[in-house]
């Protein structure tokens, strides 16, 4: 938006020109907000939340669920319970049975699209190096997982099931995932499962019963997409179980719910002009920002709200370009898919787009928020305020430099005192939010001092002395300090012309 | 209450006329708090928390209860046995069968008036828009619940079961009800059950047989109300699943514990007549604000004082209309529900109407309470306080604005990023509340985290570092300012006359 | 102790005094911590922490335990299973059978004292009244329990089983109990167990199948006693079942683990010689303060620290009164007992008293730590801090009143608007504490937000506005004030002589 | 390092010798990073996860686990399912035997090093004064455990099991073991386990049918070392279950992953070489250290920097020294092992030592961080708050002893109050940090209230006012006033020639 800058001179012209440019600038801000809350709503979460506790939560006979598994033993307990129960509904609840029109919808709502995929990762034996001591006793050796390690060979029965063969990433045009312990990626063993339970359940005890499962598997998916078309919203559901180098097994999953076919409903297209007169803003705000850059050159980069201009603006055409290409693309996908329901459909790559959109817009608005304060001279209150905090900016910054110094060091620390035993600092990025809870007062002493017994609370202490007690009050001090200046300055100065006045003339007159 | 500013000139007979105001004032406040105080009773908590035990955390053979239903199956086992179990208790806990005249009490000792009802409402199919693509394989459509597309047709077997037949709001006299997904209508397809345990239970087996809950079924509600004569009072609950658009179900439930019939014990008339004393109070008040007003004008309500001696007094009176209305219906309804034991006896609104009554009643008491800061005026260190308060109220709320805007967008943010898969930012409201949270140090940084690895993280720190270290020490900041000025302009004024010195003074004597 | 603002003149001779009083109150205080952590230790944990994994936590078979119990029902089971099975341990764990001279002992370590008793109160019945509408439908009202409405008559078989007839208090010996809802008498209907098992499972299965706890019954006690004479401590078990008018049942315990003998081990003679220094003390300050009281009269009892004295000195003789006459009276109840191994145990009034001898010792040494602070004046900075503390008192004092009209106001209208669906707020106590804790961070949003959906966040928001950000900032502000000023006067004042400087002498000739 | 004071006269050429003195220090600093965290990974926490999910949260057939062990019954139940299970993997998940070179091996992964090692302590009979009272009817009497009251006689079958004979810690090359209620010598009654399940099985099983765990029992061992060669780590795991003299049982367990085996892959073999880098800095900051002291003779010792120099320097000399003893030791220690791999492997001591040489590194790794702050004169603002920290340091300090002297006597108080009920209470450490966790805002108020119903609340108020309201207030009191003090003499002071300037001039040129 137009430097307030330029317009030197007269004060009340330039009231007048801020006036304008903030009506322009709200009208601009509520069709943004009214299109990021028209791409969202309460039910999605609700559809997350239904597919985790059908898949996530729902115990098998012994007792344990998805989120609990600790072995290849548990796995196999949830495929051949929860999972299977969870993707084929062929009754009723009173056991009649669903006719078969009816069939292929998980809580008779949400159509399966395609079918379920199993995939799994391995590395090659012997991928790492034995010690001397143990070379005589230890023969195998099974690294933790990395792509170079990767076992490409067909291993078991290598029968017609397809699960004994290696498929590379681009013959599966699968994409990396990123689990609990590293980043896998979209190559492996795969196995497709098929549209009725009793030959999937005879899959899956195939598999099995032939240990498809070894001691070289590091990683395996499932893999599958719903779509309910009550609310138009899909849901990609990625279970992944990881077997670390140690032995045991790590659940992991990822549920991304998201609405790939935009336009349907009256609303919707309601939405859709919005979005387009977004467009209409933006093209104006583009030629906007290019003529105030040919006039101020590099200057017009060194003020904040400059940069948040353009971060918008770049945002939201980065989106616009992907709703074009997602548009077509779903259409693309669901035509051939549609034809062929005995197919794996997979829609990862295109909800994680759909994500990042969601993500980007919502990222767009908030800087679209903050800018408001650029036009926030109301009253003098505001002002006092406003300059208080640019004033002790500088200082606080210098403070903040010196506190995370200490921070991360501390950081560190805790990290290698207690990595090894807490999960809390399980790894430097745990560690560091770790200690931001314990300044806001969420944190579980016990196992601090569990894992190590002296250590533990002299760590605790100490931090609490010097960041909790010492270092956030000096954010305090400086701000009080600040605020009484500039509430002195302010006092000895005369009352500029402003935007209150112009309303009270106006009202005058 | 009169204005104190009106008496000017002597200061003495300000402080004598402010005294007498004051103890007045002290009089009505008492007697308001033993009516309030009368009007609850630890009982109440521990009634409400015996009717949840036993129909919200009882649970059934395989182990669910009903704050874990998540599926029309989980409903029907908890309608077969936890339900029914509470509802009849026709055998001791030795297996004696209780005497034909002490059945239908819970527990042996809370009657069930009338008999319990269920409803169910449906939305009809093809209720909302199927997208091109899907609609040679999506045939049926249920949208989410609105009145707008309720199913009004009779379905199913259509035989004498009232079950199939659907009733709308007026004939059921029913009132909507508010769930945890949107509000339902207070219509819909009802069956009351029976007063006999083996009769309920054939009913509840023939609509579960008959499959009665359909796609269509958004939601089902199960009403009654018991009476305990040992404490005197009711318990209206409301049990509802919820069955949204995604699949799965919801429960939610309202146990609305009241004191219907209020007159009945010697304490009882002793509130009473208390009850009668603040409706002379009020006439009282209300004689006086009406000459305050004639004399004042306008700028009788400037001040804050006034506003809440009105507001008080409004309340108290639609709470005294609502006290006769309340007693002269319950012994109606009373009546002519003992002399039909069969039908379904219709609380609801009584019981709703109770609890806003409590609650105004509530609000008018605190507000009464505030109200004695006007008369606060005892010693120096109380109006220094006081006026550092009201000194600071001005910058405080421009604060609060500059404060609030920041605090929205980052609600928004929250909402946008974290909505689909984290609970405490599933709405806007939930996302609001759950900053405030993170201020006062509850929250749940894993949840953030697993919802956006990248962007979980970024957001707290964010959050933390603006709101909590820098905004939440500008308060302060604005506070111990204006504390210092505040001390030191009273250090230069001589004392006034104050309260105390009219003691003094009196003891002096 | 003696005052030392006699001593004037000579600021020298002050100094010395005060330090040889203060080497006298440090012996007093370290000798006085010496007895009181000589009268506790680990162990006293840890045996409340078996005693209560034992009869609180062990589940019965079909998985609810003493914690769990909401019904008549619970509590048998509870009575037939984890109850038998804790008091009588009659086999080893690999099912030999213990001795008959190693039995009666519970975790065969804990001799049990006695025999257990069970006891219950009723409540008469139409003990209340009923209302005109319900009086033809509802024909016995059970009031709340209160000494007043007690049943006293005889009922159920009247065979010569105890259990079925009334016996009072004084009979009894017993002693009043407070329980969860209120506080109940010693009488009631008795029945004593035996010394086996098989005894004692008959009396219960009796009671049971004879339907003793009945309608009328508000309370149910199980009272019985263990020794260990490993680490020499007694365990007093109440067990108590309260029935509440409105059906169902709430669990309470008392578990007290004391040290009734005091003196066996050489350690213990240790602590006695120190209990008769600390009497030799008391007689010494005890003369000092008499000779004090005399001297300056009332003004003695103007200064904090001279209360402060006196307190501690009452504690110091009450406790040892109690010290007398609890060694006699064990010793006598305890050689009637193990005559009698056939008879209840009432340990009951000693358990309770030692309690509150063991709370009034460490009440002393509190006091006696905090008198410290009369001596502190080692250096300017203490100095400095002490008198900001003291300038400050008034005005924090005058703010705390203010403060706690408005959060007495807020706890009023919590306890009314959530108090009959919250427990924390079921009763004003607890409400209290409730907002005393949201102000520390620890909180339950969504339970208030359950209870009332719009008044539940409001109440929230103004709270945590007006009492978090607002009022406790005042604290500070004060604080902040004083200090400043302080220090400011502190830096104009020349240093007196003070003890530091005493010492540095000494060390320079 | 070299004290910069020294430099006196031309402050560009201490500039100059600064800068070059801190670019060395970061190199410094950046290999000792490098090489710590080269000692660590994140595979150490999952291994340590993956050892307590097996071992102590595996469940036995009715529900319980290790970790929820309260009595010797329940040890045995988890002896014989859940130990032997985890031990013994015979078996693929599909039933299939696995072949014999595969045995030995935890989750098919972890080898088992020898075999595991059941031990366990008592103590003897009448090792305790029975009260004169009770001397008749208590015959037998087993104290708390210490090392002086230790049996050390055969008892039970005394075959030739071992597990009868009592052997001393020298015999058996044991070490002490600190449990949660006291620390246990190395000695006992020690019975191996076998290679294969059933044999394991079999001496469980005798143990038990003997009455192996008697009256006197105070302590059990179960230890064992896994090997994953994967990742090259250990796992020492000590199982311990302490039977206190109240009876009852109360587990607890040390798992140690560490790193034995340093130098195997091509990555290790770099870390070594910047070991080797880190030596060759120590030798030159010892030659400077030395210089130095030699200089300044005592008055070395007075700047902190220098006594963190030396404690940096102290306990990397001693982590080298134990870095090579290690390495010796360890290849020692396998090459016996696995050449009689019946034989129990002891790695207790060795892993202990590991774990303290890793927190030494980390403590000297952040100790190297801090020092950073040495160098920190870069611009104002940083000179400004770390002059702040330096002048407030006394009053902080003066302030701090106070808080401290109210702190413990509050500390003493909750543990004398609450000691016997509530845990977080149950001895002087725990109180402590309890006391702590409160200000922070994580406590357990019901406990407190449980515990006692009138001090507990009473407690918890007064402390809340005291230490969060008024004391916590006084940090930053001290704090914001010598900010302002500082920023004050700031202003009026000219700047001095600093680093940055140093920069520009460079820049200039
Ligand atoms: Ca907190």
């Amino acid at each position: 938006t137009r430097q307030t800058e330029d317009v030197t001179g007269d004060r009340e012209l330039h009231v007048k020109t801020t006036l304008r440019e903030l009506i322009i600038y709200l009208a601009f801000l509520i069709i943004l907000c009214i299109v990021t809350f028209g791409m969202t709503g309460t039910s999605m979460y609700y559809y997350t939340k239904v597919m985790s506790d059908l898949f996530l939560d729902s115990p098998w006979t012994s007792g344990g669920s998805f989120r609990t598994i600790t072995s290849v033993e548990d796995f196999w307990k949830f495929a051949k319970e929860p999972l299977l129960d969870g993707l084929y509904w062929e009754s009723w609840y009173n056991n009649q049975t669903v006719p078969d029109e009816q069939l292929g919808y998980i809580y008779y709502e949400n159509k399966l699209l395609g079918v379920p995929r199993i995939r799994q990762l391995q590395v090659h034996s012997n991928s790492c190096v034995v010690h001397a001591d143990f070379k005589d006793v230890i023969r195998e050796c099974y690294e933790s997982y990395s792509e170079s390690v990767e076992n490409k060979e067909a291993f078991g029965k290598k029968d017609n099931y397809t699960a004994w063969y290696y498929r590379s990433e681009d013959e599966l045009g699968g994409s990396s995932y990123m689990g609990q312990i590293t980043t896998y990626s979209g190559a492996g063993y795969v196995q497709d499962l098929k549209r009725y339970k009793n030959e999937s359940e005879e899959i899956i005890n195939y598999l099995f019963n032939e240990r498809w499962i070894r001691r070289g598997t590091r990683a395996l998916f499932i893999d599958f997409t719903v779509y309910n078309a009550n609310i138009n919203l899909f849901c990609v559901v990625q279970l992944t179980v990881e077997f670390p180098a140690t032995g045991g097994a790590i659940p992991h999953y990822q549920l991304r719910t998201v609405k790939l076919i935009r336009y349907v409903t009256v609303y919707d297209y309601f939405i859709m002009a919005c979005e387009f007169i977004i467009c209409l803003f933006i093209l104006y705000y583009m030629v906007e920002e290019a003529i105030e850059i040919k006039k101020h050159k590099c200057s017009y980069f060194k003020s904040v709200w400059n940069i948040l201009d353009i971060l918008v603006i770049v945002i939201v055409l980065l989106c616009v370009g992907f709703n074009v290409y997602r548009t077509i693309k779903v259409d693309e996908l669901l035509k051939d898919l549609l034809g062929k329901p005995d197919q794996y459909a997979d829609f990862v790559f295109l909800s994680f787009g759909q994500v990042q959109f969601d993500n980007a817009i919502a990222v767009a608005v908030f800087l679209a928020w903050i800018k408001i304060f650029k036009y926030i001279s109301f009253n003098k209150t505001m002002t006092q305020l406003s300059s208080t905090l640019g004033k002790c900016a500088k200082d606080l910054a210098g403070f903040a430099v010196m506190f995370f110094i200490i921070f991360l060091a501390f950081t560190q620390l805790g990290y290698l005192l207690f990595g090894t035993q807490v999960k809390d600092f399980s790894n430097f990025k745990q560690s560091f939010f770790t200690l931001f809870r314990i300044i806001l007062g969420d944190f579980n002493f016990d196992q601090l001092e569990a894992a190590n017994r002296v250590l533990g609370p002299i760590f605790f202490i100490l931090f609490v002395f010097f960041v909790f007690f010492v270092l956030i009050n000096m954010f305090l001090a400086i701000i009080n300090d600040t605020y009484s200046e500039v509430k002195g300055d302010m006092a000895n100065q005369k009352n500029e012309f402003e935007i209150t006045d112009y309303f009270k003339r106006g009202y005058d007159k």
